[in-house]
């Protein structure tokens, strides 16, 4: 038989079913990463990439020391076990059971590879053919494909935007739920709720009645609570853990945590997830079969910066940071009189383009054609001011495109001269706004 | 609403579909980890653990010092492209190019975050409802659930012992396949065979003219290999890649590697899957919402050890090792006169332990009385002998225990003093034995 005629057959093979799997459209991260990599070299100058939340710089000496010291004991470059090594599910129990009012105990703590295979975990641990799981929208794109893989259905309910957020600088507080519309979206079928707090993209921090209101919900209808909280370190309003509001709420609820986003350390692919101990060995179980276990050398590592976070003020420091990093980058808004959702948390800043008039025979390619009007935004500021974003439509259903179709998402995680580089660069927006 | 009327309720939501989430039974490494870690506890003295196999030493220095120098790039610290890093990829296409007799292209090359995941991405990738995959026995314990948990059904083929392999040392080429059998499994829903070789646990490496049977199966069939090649520099006869055979074999193949297995490494979590063009973008869809990325400090350390190893014969100088390794250890079994079966490649030694007698009123605690016989044999060890090894009942479906009850598994990845140590220590089994 020929190569050709097996190819022909072969391609029967092929998995049809899943919709992520369709190889024609391209993530967002690689569309936008590989866009901004066309722009660098067809044009020589360097992009300013304030698209994926990665850090512009290193962890913090101390984590990278620690890792390096880490590299030296035999047994730390060998399997941990599947729960996590004990160094560092100790140092995460001494550094988040202060919120909690009681000493979590290991039974309480899975360590993940990564916080996305911590919810890829969960959802796989927990969910059933025929589940329904509540998701906000906008969402962080990994949840859709992450639940719809572990067989259940996604459900979505709104955060909205204030009706004027177009036309004047909003508070991340002012996007808000229904909580009639929310809970008419509960069935029988309802097994999960997904939150996300500090929230990607607005940088909404959820209020204490709203969490409130979601944990009665979820104890009236029964429901269990899968809080992303990965940004947990990096609020600009008091950040409240959803877990810790009552023992009903907290027995449901499992709390998802990121090394990546404390520690400047995306890379390192170490997550965790907090909650019952009669709901953290499912998470386990399935970890255990995704991943085995989770890399040992980072395990070490985080351990000891969470211990030496506890004494040396690096979260403090770094929200201070972050404060002046947002004050960088919104100096240009303000001038250009474009409004935005000020940040309570993470570090995002969502803005809203609606004043900008990209030029009408502007040419896209065909990835962007056929996308919200926010991807051709996006587009047009990497190859006309060489500032990457992402555009927010992403984390929306096709029909709710609109909410976000004229917004922008930055990511501020970046030296601060990069930032002031790309304040320099988006200046030049002044020409195109009436 | 009381906690303990809300803990009754949401019990309900437990999930009860996967018997793999079935928390009442541990899985084999941690049981075993489990039982070596409360009889030193007891005991006071430390076990020398031959069970799961991790390495008792360090990956070489060059391979550490290209983490420690990757750990002082920023941006190797941060998230990785999904598909992998380039500089990795391009040294496992410098690294496996030749086998290919061609240069492998980016395309054709998956990083995934350890073998394992690799594995998993592979059976999410490929996989649909009603889908069946044929898996030999004895097999790797985390297919299974892994195959599983991408919706499809396992169905088991025989890799058979020699009939008087209890009573004679045998060669792993011993261990055989009858293809009539093999052929009887295929239905017109399956979809892939999983390979493993070298192979766990047997430590058969498969002939050529095995593979070039499976292959013409395959593609009579219509069927996607994938080989599980992990201990693919570990062999002590020459080993053949099944998608080296033929085109039309290479084009249905994805081959699994592990950097944890390479460079002694097995808290790294790093691994890759490479196969043709058509295929791997399946792969790497999968492993995108499973993982994201993995570790990108460990992608440029292992791409720099791949690259350094090309020209300083750390492979050929660590299958030397290994060989001196099996033969510290087989030793005592040549001793006591217990057969073994001869390893051609990887890092295991299958013991068969029939003519020992374990003592008939010994007390075994409940995890090892409902397993097969081995489990107990395994559990005696540990307890009288302080030498750890895994019960091989664990890779087949219980109706099939019985092939491999008597026998026991044991990994000569350690250092040589301690595989002395367990030498010395099996010395006593000679009382046991008639």
């Amino acid at each position: 038989m020929s190569v050709r005629s097996q190819i022909r057959r072969m391609s029967t093979k092929l998995p049809t079913h899943n919709p992520y799997f369709k190889l024609s459209g391209k993530d967002i991260w690689t569309l936008i990463n590989e866009t901004a990599a066309q722009a660098e070299a067809d044009t020589g100058k360097k992009v300013v990439n304030l698209g994926q939340g990665f850090f512009s710089y290193s962890p913090p000496p101390f984590a990278i020391q620690a890792a390096k010291d880490a590299l030296d004991n035999p047994m730390a470059n060998q399997y941990s076990p599947s729960r996590g090594r004990p160094s560092l599910v100790q140092a995460l129990s001494r550094t988040f059971s202060p919120f909690y009012g009681r000493t979590l105990t290991p039974d309480e703590i899975a360590v993940t590879t990564g916080a996305n295979e911590g919810m890829f975990s969960c959802f796989v641990g927990f969910l059933e053919p025929e589940d329904e799981v509540i998701v906000f929208e906008p969402f962080f794109d990994q949840y859709i494909p992450n639940i719809e893989l572990a067989g259940a259905k996604v459900v979505y309910a709104q955060i909205h935007p204030p009706k004027d957020f177009d036309t004047r600088t909003v508070d991340g507080d002012e996007w808000f739920i229904d909580f009639e519309e929310l809970e008419s979206k509960i069935t029988a079928k309802t097994k999960m709720i997904v939150l996300n707090s500090p929230h990607n993209p607005i940088g909404k921090v959820f209020t204490r009645e709203e969490l409130l209101k979601i944990g009665e919900l979820a104890i009236k209808h029964n429901l269990l609570i899968i809080s992303d909280e990965v940004y947990e370190n990096l609020y600009y309003k008091k950040h409240i853990r959803v877990a810790t509001l009552s023992p009903e709420i907290g027995e449901r609820t499992l709390t998802i945590g990121s090394a990546g986003k404390s520690f400047a350390a995306t890379g390192w692919r170490i997550g965790w997830v907090i909650g019952s101990e009669k709901l953290v060995p499912y998470v386990t179980a399935a970890h255990t079969r995704i991943c085995f276990s989770s890399p040992s050398v980072f395990q070490e590592a985080v351990g000891s910066a969470f211990d030496q976070a506890l004494t040396n003020g690096y979260f403090e420091k770094t929200r201070q940071e972050y404060l002046h990093k947002y004050a960088i980058f919104t100096k240009v808004f303000e001038e250009l009189g474009l409004p935005y959702t000020k940040a309570e948390g993470g570090y995002f800043l969502l803005v809203n383009f609606k004043k900008v008039n990209v030029p009408e025979d502007y040419e896209f390619p065909p990835d962007f054609q056929t996308r919200a009007k926010d991807f051709r935004l996006a587009y047009w500021l990497i190859r006309e001011f060489g500032v990457v974003s992402i555009p927010p439509s992403e984390f929306y259903l096709e029909e709710h495109t609109h909410v976000v179709e004229d917004c922008l998402r930055f990511a501020v995680c970046k030296d601060d001269h990069l930032l002031e580089e790309a304040v320099e660069r988006l200046r030049g927006l002044s020409k195109y706004i009436n």
